[in-house]
């Protein structure tokens, strides 16, 4: 056995209990009996805890200073192992324990001062939670930028700075459209009735297979929060149902489809290495939202869509197909990111990241964050926030320490777009597949392009590869004028 | 921290991970998606790696010998914890590893030739597996009884010749009572309809709720063979379908929310414990056939079902609650043990346990099993084996080494009789709770006298103390001619 094999042999069953955690996570958020929790929070602690210890086993280290790499691909499996032993062996075991203590205690908190619509318990410990993250963020960086370090976790290679310069050339055309769509003369219908959850699931279901899930390697339940959970041969998405809204059950369920795809779609090779996982959050989002956005809420799928629907509940208060696509498409002000639209979301992800920045820069301080998001939300959206819940007590990322998470939402956004103008010259006749509830050519091309190569190629030059160019907000951005000032008659 | 300190605190964890493991059998046998088999086989294999490492850490040997216990719980502790230390470093990693490849295989190789009807190659295989299992059985037994020490695993403190005592004291009067109820003149009708399923699984909760099954710590699910799975805050339970029986599905059911009991019954503070658990297969089995049986297949509970089933299924063809408790009971010839009834199924046992035995002593080879079998059969049955799939074929427990398993049925079954007698002279009102369809008396005295205890008594102790006198079939025996001289007017 070389020092590779060695090294290689320990990682597959790191990977296989690291995946028998993420299971039994998805266990907690589906089946699970509600009695149960401590028992759960105990066992998730075992599994983090020998997790923990395999990651900064000595041993990796002899082994990765020694191994030799006969591949392309050996070479970033040992690239992608030192990586996490670096980051992981720097983070004291007290400062970790700490933070896992203390972002659960956060979460409850939070929980309840959102129900209470209240942030004045949740300030204080919000203000912990942020100073052990400066202070990880401080061992991880070794000396450099504290956000980049936290970044890293969720997008590596990319910086602070990169997204911010980024996403400040998106905002003046983003705030445009938003402005002249919501002040244009036609105004599609909004979508209204009763939507009983099990023809609601039913078309979930059929909606999933139209995008090209495969069943005989993941399956669908309810949730609170739609996820999706696992890799390899089981990677299985939740859902979730409201009856008077069943564009949240399906288009959540066509996202979630787009995440499980790409992690079913890796190359079976990698499957218990490094490689067989998505390579970053971002490129994560940009499948989900490919899916969801430019083919689920495209005009040639909604149409076969307004079939469907139509026979399912019996007739929809919505005349024909191009109306209907309007209302699956219907911008509407509102305070929520997670009900936001496609004109809308990405300056929701900008309010955050700019926050976020300064809170860990220290230019921020936690008792001024409710004056700063309102002030920010104000300026960006034009209305105000009318209570805290609809404010900073919406999302829970903060409260459980992801700082550097939110700004790969809208940087998913983006590579969505890139991808879909490639994807778009590829395959011409998608929109033909599509109108027959059929995003298979697209999901190939996707499969072909994107998720085959799971971690081999880091984040940028997948992109690069995939788009034939560098990353630009650009074919995003003439997506959105281009669709929506049709929809709205701009 | 004190070395016993040390020693629960590693158990602690070691508790979870076994549990979680159990959790994963749970989703692979209800959930999983079906091309997530092999992904499972390497994560099961590398949760049963470190499963193995663990319970013979050489830190255990130290802890062991410096640990001092304060108090009886302890002690137990301690001398479980020992136990298994011991067994577990006597086994050779090698040939735990071998029996654990093999008996996959031999797994595989069973099903198909239970599907083919045709056991020759089974055959070569289940000697390779006995092989393997005589060379556990030996590096166990560090010199004593060879089938002693494989009994170990499934009733410690039990021995093969004890059970043969046992057995032999039994099978006159089973013999006897057998041949009495078949040759009755009086015969109970036979159940017949059809039973969809959606109205048996409601009725399964029904039932499961009529003995307390707690559900904030359970669930049911459907399964292929039912069982139950996991233990302290969330013991499972699954069952079966089969729409011309609907007996199959209830009863299973009612069995299986025994056992769950049981674990859900353990004091809280055993959990993460040796103590947190049932203490032998023997006594579980007590549990789920005293719910299932005593409780379940009396005339009490048989009368409040035949209401629900009647309304349930809209009408049987059985005409009133009497002539249904002698449907429930009734005994037909067959050749297999699963589906036998109370007077024949201890039978079936024996046949089992006496070939076991000559197979690991070396007085028997597995070349002539076939016929041993089938003579035996005879002899105790009446009828011949008819083909393979209704012989040796059918139980899958040699397949997978689980020899010295068969008899903690049959032990359960004695156990029970014993429980039931000291149970119905200490609650003598419980068959007007079970009329109404409310286990819960029984459920209670249970608890109180045999499941909250865990592993804390060894299984001898604790039968005696909730019985008051030694382990004897004489009240199961009692029972069956009791109740089954009623039922067909012997």
């Amino acid at each position: 056995m070389s020092a590779f094999d060695d090294l290689l042999a320990f990682q597959r069953q790191t990977e296989a209990l690291s995946s028998i955690a993420e299971r039994l996570g998805w266990d907690q958020e589906t089946v699970m009996p509600r009695g149960a929790t401590e028992q759960r929070a105990e066992e998730m602690a075992a599994m983090e805890t020998l997790l923990h210890e395999r990651r900064t086993d000595p041993r990796l280290g002899e082994w990765l200073e020694a191994a030799q790499p006969q591949s392309e691909a050996d070479a970033r499996i040992i690239e992608l192992i030192a990586r996490d032993f670096t980051r992981a062996s720097r983070v004291p075991a007290r400062l970790a324990t700490e933070l896992a203590r203390l972002t659960s205690l956060a979460q409850g908190i939070w929980a309840e001062a959102r129900a209470n619509d209240d942030p004045t318990d949740f300030l204080p410990v919000l203000d912990q939670v942020l100073m052990l993250k400066r202070e990880e963020a401080a061992a991880l960086a070794d000396g450099g930028d504290l956000y980049d370090a936290l970044l890293e976790d969720y997008e590596p290679g990319m910086t602070g700075a990169g997204l911010a310069a980024l996403f400040d050339a998106m905002r003046p055309r983003l705030v445009a459209l938003r402005e002249d769509v919501l002040g244009a003369e036609r105004q599609p219908q909004a979508l209204s009735g009763h939507f009983p959850q099990e023809t609601q699931l039913r078309l979930a279901r059929i909606c999933a297979t139209a995008f090209g899930y495969d069943w005989t390697r993941g399956r669908i339940d309810l949730a609170v929060h739609p996820f999706s959970s696992g890799r390899w041969q089981d990677s299985r998405i939740t859902t979730r149902v409201v009856e008077t809204d069943p564009f949240n059950c399906l288009y959540s369920t066509i996202h979630e489809v787009g995440h499980s795809s790409y992690e079913l779609g890796i190359d079976p090779d990698y499957a218990f290495t490094p490689l067989g996982r998505g390579v970053s959050m971002g490129v994560h989002e940009s499948q989900s939202r490919i899916y969801e956005n430019q083919m689920g809420r495209g005009r040639a799928f909604t149409g076969w869509l307004f079939k469907r629907m139509s026979d399912a509940f019996d007739g929809l208060n919505i005349a024909d197909e191009d109306a209907f696509y309007a209302t699956v498409n219907r911008v509407a002000p509102g305070h929520i990111r997670t009900e936001a639209d496609e004109v809308q979301y990405n300056l929701h992800i900008m309010l955050r990241f700019d926050l976020e920045r300064d809170l860990i820069s220290g230019r921020l301080d936690t008792e001024d964050l409710v004056e700063a998001w309102n002030a920010r939300f104000l300026k960006d959206f034009g209305i105000a926030v009318d209570r805290p819940a609809n404010g900073l007590l919406q999302d829970v990322h903060w409260a459980v320490g992801l700082f550097g998470y939110f700004p790969t939402y809208a940087l998913g956004n983006v590579l969505a777009g890139g991808l879909n103008a490639a994807m778009r010259a590829a395959v011409p006749d998608l929109d033909d597949a599509l109108a027959r509830g059929d995003a298979g050519p697209g999901v190939e091309w996707l499969r072909e392009n994107v998720q085959r190569h799971g971690g081999l190629l880091p984040p940028r030059r997948l992109i690069e590869e995939a788009t034939g160019g560098p990353i630009s907000p650009e074919p995003l951005l003439d997506y959105l004028e281009e669709k929506f000032g049709r929809i709205y008659g701009l």
